[in-house]
């Protein structure tokens, strides 16, 4: 448990660090004090009616804040330009370049650390607080659209062992309800350190990803399972405390059993999966690795990587396993290692060659990032559960 | 249309005035500047891990707020004591006495009015914001238990009317998976001027009101549809523009149709209600009486009065419909009378004579708020749908 402790303080760090500092800059530095180009458009993450955030082609955002008698106005996003009053008595100021996609922020009135109230609020960082989404290139795969739909399904699961009803999200396909005599396979899906199970239904945007995945026959139609993943109840900083196990437990003894006694799946392991993002990636790996008959797929979304030293027996993980899934964003990989360490292109390599169906997947541009994970999904999802 | 117009404005200025100011105070004032009750408890509306806002037995909330360089902080609720620094540099203030259970505010910041950072966000006034919880002496009806639990449903559905995709949040029954040969009926219930289609869900504990009561045999099982009211997309201020037609359109047309179609509701008049809050009822209101035929049971929430008066055809309605159910809190009620008019007692007596299945419901020492609508939730249920 040493190496997996070790692994989760590290990608904790990681992740914090990314989630404070935001993404690093992009590799072509933007010149000092540049003009930012005035093709502004109200965000897809603001609040209903608001105007700002705005954000621009080149990858900027621009702020409006009301602070009367403030002296003081900025944001979270470093190297944002310094924020000045307008001639509406309000603030103005605008980021650096950042990567497309989604990213969470505060801003700060004369040193009090507040969500932006013009902005939705999501949950990251430990607490649901503000985010913008950027426009992307790719981002047809995750607009939303007039397609047969699935259903988010809240539900609440009573737990013995941490007595308590505790929340999942399950995302159940179009004609779920319709074809009442078929079964589904189902994809367990963590969060990562610091969010919790809205993580993938809300900025994730898992179903619409799904819906739109399905509607061009792009995967085949399974359950997906969110559930909250830091069970050990860890708090910002406490990372050297976080203990799998009570997690391991709500999940495999209690979750599992529940999901496959409500809803109709396939409730065997070759049609079981487990996938996470950064700490989630790192629960994957411990959870399944030490439960191969319950999972045969494993997906790591910046969260490791498997080469063939992890696995105690090849032999057996060879004959149970169906499915190694990897990913990183661009940014987080540098001369093919990642910051937590390991090697995922030869890692992956090594797992073909020793017969095993393993991916890689880098995803362009990004970093440790939303868009990172939702293009993740979008490459996984259809290597699930094919016959 | 015009009284529905005069309706519908008149209840917008007293929800409005109701949200900025929040309730009013009890008859009976607090003295001035009185000490308050030192047994603070962190409040349940917290962020994880947040220690304040704290609640006292008495009905205050006491706030922290990190401010460091500020030179004012204050809240929302009218009356607070004055914010003042503490030891440890953050700002301290409270509330005079509030009525049990649930009330939106925000904080200022040198002027810059903003979410508390502390709290969860719920959707109220036009936007995700603050909102605090004070314990009720019966809040037990509204307590996450461990009974079988229902599922809340994020559904997304097509609306030509609107060209949009619509969301809407259904609830079904603990069991509705399980008994795939059983069809139910559906209410459908609306959000107040301001809200959206969570609020029922999410403050209005919906969920859990209602996996309590069939736990305890006290209602029958029921679909309960949710989904946004105001689809004429009215802003703060702006409720002269407001016209029902297209929500009519959407929820008659489109959204019925399709949970119709996507669940196994009993598809026809006697087992299909609606109720809402505040202008949910008001529209619930003019929706019903237009459309005798779709549904067979009218509850409006602290949203307006039903007199034999108001019914076009009595004899018609008596055929036709099988459930009258009026409530508001009792501090909106003066004399018998109501702010918008009416006098609810009255009307239910007069319709009872008639030969009507009239109900009245008064919540104790609550006013147009949450409380008043769980509780009348609470009392509507177990008169929906008996055969």
């Amino acid at each position: 448990m040493k190496k997996l402790s070790s692994l989760l303080a590290l990608g904790a760090l990681m992740c914090a660090q990314s989630l404070m500092a935001q993404t690093p800059a992009p590799a072509a530095a933007p010149a000092p004090a540049p003009v930012p180009v005035e093709d502004w458009k109200s965000a897809s993450t603001n609040q209903p009616g608001k105007e700002y955030p705005k954000v621009n082609s080149e990858g900027r955002v621009k702020f409006r804040i009301e602070a009367p008698t403030a002296t003081s106005v900025s944001v979270s996003f470093k190297d944002s330009s310094e924020f000045k009053k307008g001639d509406d008595g309000a603030w103005y100021g605008h980021t650096r370049l950042l990567d497309m996609g989604f990213h969470y922020y505060t801003i700060k009135v004369d040193g009090a650390e507040v969500p932006d109230p013009n902005s939705l609020m999501y949950f990251g960082a430990m607490r649901w607080g503000s985010a913008v989404e950027l426009p992307a290139k790719d981002q047809d795969f995750y607009t939303m659209k007039d397609v047969p739909h699935g259903q988010l399904r809240e539900i609440t699961f009573h737990s013995a062992s941490t007595a308590a009803e505790r929340r999942a999200f399950v995302y159940t396909p179009p004609g779920y309800d319709e074809h009442s005599d078929q079964r589904f396979p189902v994809l367990y899906l963590q969060h990562g350190w610091g969010e919790n199970e809205y993580g993938w239904g809300v900025q994730g945007r898992a179903p619409v990803i799904m819906d739109n995945l399905l509607a061009a026959g792009g995967a085949k139609p399974f359950i997906i399972v969110m559930t909250y993943g830091m069970t050990n109840d860890v708090r910002p900083g406490g990372m050297r405390d976080f203990k799998i196990e009570p997690f391991e437990t709500v999940l495999v003894k209690e979750l599992i059993p529940y999901v496959d006694t409500h809803f109709r799946t396939l409730a065997d392991q070759p049609h079981r999966a487990m996938a996470g993002l950064s700490m989630g990636g790192m629960e994957t790996k411990t959870i399944t690795l030490r439960n191969l008959d319950t999972f045969s797929a494993i997906g790591l979304l910046s969260g490791g990587t498997v080469a063939p030293g992890d696995l105690a027996d090849l032999g057996a993980f060879k004959t149970k396993n169906r499915l190694v899934f990897v990913s990183f964003g661009s940014r987080e990989v540098e001369g093919g290692k990642t910051r937590q360490g390991g090697n995922p292109a030869a890692d992956i390599a090594a797992l073909k060659a020793a017969g095993i169906n393993a991916h890689y997947y880098v995803s362009p541009d990004t970093a440790h990032e939303w868009q990172s994970w939702r293009r993740s999904l979008h490459e996984l999802a259809p290597l699930l559960f094919r016959d």
